[in-house]
């Protein structure tokens, strides 16, 4: 499975995901909505008829802010969605 | 209600929607969902946890394509999701 790209300024990991179908980009993103909901991460999303982008940040807020091990746990169950 | 702002290069229709809770954010998203598939229009989405930004692009990809009734229509009856 790919990785997560991670980026700077603001610090932030993200990945692409495609699918074949509307359907399955839907039941991707209620995975993914009901991962968000029990981990209370609330990463920001962009999507279309068969694509989803999601941008994971620090929880921190602070200017400083990296990427922890909670971003990372987080991401690695986001693409356990797809096993 | 706000109204859509219609932008250019590429011409499109955008608008935010600002909610209280991640609960009713995804509810909307889930009413969003199923308007795409009866309608078989799927916008560009953005979202976090309180807000979700729409773009909603003519459906003919000419490079002039304006923005026609199907879109206007399929902006309203988003906005009727609110109702």
């Amino acid at each position: 499975m790919d990785k997560w790209d991670k980026r700077n300024r603001p610090t932030r990991l993200e990945k692409r995901f495609e699918f074949e179908t509307y359907q399955e980009t839907r039941d991707f993103l209620d995975g993914l909505g009901e991962l968000s909901e029990s981990k209370k991460i609330f990463p920001d999303i962009s999507f279309g008829k068969t694509y989803v982008n999601i941008t994971l940040r620090p929880e921190s807020e602070e200017k400083d802010a990296q990427i922890t091990d909670l971003e990372n746990k987080f991401a690695t169950r986001i693409d356990g969605l797809l096993d």
